[in-house]
C-alpha cells in the first residue's frame, strides 16, 4: 500500500492532477464496457504523451509494481481487469490522430484513438482503414494491435497485424521503442512490432502506430445464401473467392439454429436449411461490379451449390441481411451462456460442431441451448452455449465440451478474441509446451519483473499454470 | 580444430556418411549461386529431417561451435557466407512437400523445397503460392521465410511474412518449436512465428511451414507507360489502385536511364520521357477483364497522366516488356556495379534520387554510371552504380552516397534483400539504438552463446559494430 501511495505522489508531481486517478474518481469506473463491476485497482494513470507513459512504467518497474494497461476495454477474455494490488495505465489522453498522408497511404496515431475515428479521418481523404469490427466506437488502436483484432474483413485484408506497418512501445523499464515503419517492405533487421502485436500488453505497451490504408471501395455487393451441405459450403467458398478475383470480403455462415433465432417472426429466406451465409463483395467498378455479381452467384447456382438465395438490391435489405448476423443477443435470451471464439480448418468445421454437440447433449441430457455463426473464410466459428447455472463448474464443463474437440482439429481456443485471464487455462490445449517455453522466454527477457499485465496468456511460472487446471 | 573432429565423427555416428560433407566435397561447393569463391567451412551437415537437425544443433551448442544455414544460396546481403571457423548446416535434404489441402488451401512442406517446386505443386490444385521472385528456381522456402523474401507481388499479397501461417523452427540448443498454425486466425498466445521470419537465422533454424495458398488468376493484363513527371506517377499509382480493385499486382518504375540501356537499340515506347511504368492486373473474369483493364488506362489518359502507353495483346508483347524490367545485367555492363535495394516512401522517391545523383556526381565527377528502377507501388528501389575501382574504399564511398540520402526521408537500407553482413554498418542509419538493444536482448534471450548466424545483421557486442564502421 505504501508503494502505492508514494507512486501517486511522485507520478501526480510528474503527470499533473489531470493524469492521476485515485479514490471515488477511479471506483466509479466501469471494469470493461459489457461488464457491471468496477475498476477494482488504487491508481489509474494517465499519461499525455509517450514521455509521460515511459515515466510511469519505469516508476512502477523500480518498486516492482503490476500494472494493467486500458484501451477502450471493449476485449472479451478479460484482459484489463484488474486487482487491488495493480495500478491500471490508461491510454485515454494519447487520442491524436497525427497524420495522414494520402499519396503514401499511412495513418500515424497515438494509441488511444478510437477505431471509428481513425476510420472516418482515412475516408475524409478517400481513403480506407480497413480494419473493422463491431465495437469500433469504443475500441482503440492500440487495443486493436495489442490483442491483433479481427472482425469483418479479415478474408480480404488480414488482421490488425498485416494492417500495421510500425508501431512505438513502451518496455516495462521505461525504455521507449520506436519502430515507427511506413513502407510496405523493410527488411533491415527484426520487425519488433511483432513482438507487440498480439501479445496482449504482457511484452510493452503501444503509444504510436502506422496504418497501412487502401482505396476506398465503391460498390457493395451482398447476397444471403441457404446452403444443403457444409461440402457444398466450403465449394461455393472456394469458387467465389476465384470468381469474385480480388474483391471477395465477408463469407459468413450462420447454423440455422442461429439463423432461425435470429430472424424470428420474418425470415427473408426461409428457415428449412441447414446452412445460411452471407456473401459480400466490396469493389471498386459502380458500372459492371453488380452484374458481375449476379453472373458469378448464377453459375454456383447452375452447379446446384445454392439452395436458395436473395441477392440485395437496395441498402435496406443488405441491413436487414446483416442485422441477422449481428443479432447474437436475440439468441442469448434465456439465462446464462457462455460465448466462443474457435479457429479450426474449414473443411472440420461440421464434424467439429457434431463433436460439441454430442458431449454437450451428453453432458445437459439436451437440456442446452448452442447457437453457431462466425467467419467460416477465415476458419473462425463462434458459439453462444446456454446451460447450467452460471457457476464456475458449470462453466468449466461447457468449456470442456467446446474445448477438447478443437485438438483432433488442430484448432485454437482463441481466433480473435485472445487469450486474457479467461482462456490461460485452455492454452496448453492448443500450443505446446517448447512453444509456451518460448513464450516465458521472451516474457523473461522484456519484463524481467512482470509487472506488465501479469498473468494475462500465461503465468511465468509453470507451477501456477497447472495450479489452475 | 579438435572440436570440429571431435564433432564431425559425433554426428557421422548420428547422421550416417549422407549427412556430413568435409574436405573435397566440401571445398568444391561454391558459396553462393551468384559467387565464384568456395566453401570456406570444414564441415557442412545435412539433417535428414527435423529430429537430426536439432542433434546438430544441439552438439555445436554444446561445444560453442558457430553454425551458417544454408538454404538455396540466392541471397544478396552475404547472409550465408562461412568462415573457416563456422560449420555449414543445409536444409538441402528437407526437400519434401508434405501436403497440399485444396480446401483449406494451404501448403506444408521442409524447409529445403524450392520455391518453384512448392509454386508447381499449388499449381496441379488449380492454386497460386503467391510468393514469386527471379530466384525462384533455386532459392528455398526456408530462406525465403528467414529472409522474408518480397518479389513480384508484393502490393496485393504481401512479402514472404504475410503468406506464412506457421511454422516450425529449432533453436540453437536443439529445441523444437512447432508452431505449425494452418489457420488465418489464431490469437492463442504470442505469435512466434515472426521470431523467425525475417530474423536471416540468427534466432533459429526453420524447419517446416505453413503457405496460405490463393485462387489461381485467370487473366493478366499488362501495360507499358511513359510518366512525364513523379507526380503524375504517384497520381497514377493511387488511381490504378484504386480502380482496378482488388487486381493490381505490379507497379514497376524504371527511371529513362535505366529503361534506355535495357532496351537497347528496339524500344517499345520512345526513351524520351523520365519515368517509365509496367502495370500488371491479375483478375478472373476472363469475359471482362481486358476491357475493363483498357477502361482504367483510357480514363488515366483522358486525365493527362500518360505520356504514351502500349497495352500488351499478346503474351510475346507481354515477355518483351518484362524483359526490359528484367534487363538489369545489361546495365552492369562496364566494370564493378554496387546493387542496392532500398526502402522508402513513394513521395520521397524523386528527390531521393536526386540527391544520390548529386552526391555521387560530387564524388566522381560525373564519372559514373547509375540507373534506378524498382517496385514503386512497395516503396522499393533498386539502383546499380558503377563507378571507381571496386576496392573496399570506394565501395565505401558509394554506399554513403546511396544510404545517406535516406535519412532525411526515413527510408531503409533494405528493402527486401536484408542486412546479412554486407550492410551490418549501415544498420544504426535506419534503426535506432533502443530498437537495435532490443534485437540483441532477443538473440541473447533465444541464443545465449551466439552460435546462429554469427554476426549477420549486428554484432552481439556493440563495440564490435562500433568498430566496423
Amino acid at each position: 500500500m505504501n508503494d502505492i501511495s508514494n507512486l501517486v505522489s511522485e507520478l501526480r508531481t510528474r503527470l499533473g492532477a489531470e493524469g492521476v486517478l485515485t479514490g471515488a474518481e477511479l471506483s466509479a469506473r466501469t471494469a470493461g464496457i459489457w461488464r457491471s463491476d468496477t475498476i477494482a485497482a488504487q491508481a489509474l494513470f494517465r499519461p499525455a504523451n509517450t514521455t509521460e507513459l515511459a515515466a510511469v512504467l519505469k516508476a512502477c518497474n523500480a518498486v516492482g509494481q503490476t500494472v494493467v494497461t486500458h484501451g477502450g476495454l471493449t476485449g472479451l477474455a478479460e484482459g484489463a481487469i484488474a486487482t487491488d494490488r495493480d495500478v491500471v495505465l490508461s491510454t485515454e489522453r494519447l487520442d491524436r490522430i497525427e497524420r495522414i498522408d494520402p499519396i503514401n497511404r499511412i495513418l500515424v496515431a497515438e494509441s488511444g484513438v478510437r477505431l471509428q475515428a481513425a476510420q472516418a479521418a482515412a475516408a475524409e481523404h478517400g481513403l480506407m482503414l480497413a480494419l473493422d469490427l463491431g465495437a469500433r466506437g469504443s475500441c482503440t488502436l492500440g487495443g486493436n494491435a495489442a490483442t491483433n483484432a479481427g472482425g469483418n474483413n479479415v478474408i480480404r485484408y488480414g488482421m490488425a497485424r498485416e494492417q500495421l506497418l510500425g508501431l512505438e512501445a513502451v518496455l516495462a523499464d521505461g525504455t521507449v521503442v520506436s519502430s515507427l515503419n511506413t513502407m510496405l517492405k523493410n527488411n533491415s533487421g527484426y520487425d519488433l512490432k511483432h513482438l507487440f502485436i498480439g501479445s496482449e500488453g504482457t511484452l510493452g505497451v503501444i503509444t504510436r502506430l502506422v496504418f497501412r490504408l487502401r482505396p476506398a471501395w465503391r460498390t457493395q455487393e451482398t447476397a444471403l445464401i441457404g446452403v444443403q451441405s457444409f461440402g457444398q459450403l466450403c465449394e461455393l467458398f472456394g469458387q467465389l473467392d476465384e470468381t469474385l478475383g480480388g474483391t471477395l470480403t465477408s463469407f459468413e455462415v450462420m447454423w440455422k439454429s442461429f439463423y432461425s433465432l435470429s430472424c424470428g417472426d420474418a425470415p427473408p429466406l426461409p428457415p428449412d436449411f441447414p446452412f445460411y451465409v452471407i456473401v459480400e463483395a466490396l469493389g471498386s467498378d459502380p458500372e459492371n461490379d453488380a452484374e458481375r455479381f449476379l453472373k458469378v452467384i448464377s453459375q454456383a447456382n447452375e452447379q446446384g451449390l445454392l439452395a436458395d438465395v436473395i441477392v440485395c438490391k437496395s441498402g435496406r435489405e443488405r441491413d436487414a441481411v446483416w442485422a441477422i448476423r449481428e443479432g447474437v443477443e436475440k439468441t442469448l435470451e434465456g439465462g446464462p451462456a457462455v460465448i466462443f471464439d474457435v479457429s479450426l480448418p474449414l473443411s472440420s468445421m461440421e464434424g467439429y460442431v457434431e463433436d460439441v454437440f454430442a458431449r454437450l447433449d451428453a453432458d445437459w441430457a439436451a437440456a442446452h441451448q448452442t447457437v453457431v455463426f462466425g467467419h467460416a473464410g477465415d476458419g473462425n466459428l463462434h458459439l453462444v452455449v446456454a446451460a447450467g447455472d452460471g457457476s464456475e463448474g458449470d462453466r468449466r464443463r461447457i468449456e470442456s465440451s467446446v474445448y477438447e474437440p478443437l485438438i483432433r482439429v488442430g484448432g485454437s481456443v482463441s481466433a480473435e478474441h485472445g487469450i486474457g485471464l479467461e482462456k490461460k487455462s485452455w492454452l496448453k490445449l492448443c500450443r505446446d509446451p517448447a512453444e509456451i517455453t518460448l513464450m516465458r522466454t521472451l516474457k523473461m527477457a522484456l519484463d524481467p519483473q512482470g509487472i506488465l499485465n501479469p498473468g494475462r496468456i500465461f503465468d511465468l511460472l509453470d507451477a501456477d499454470q497447472d495450479r489452475q487446471q
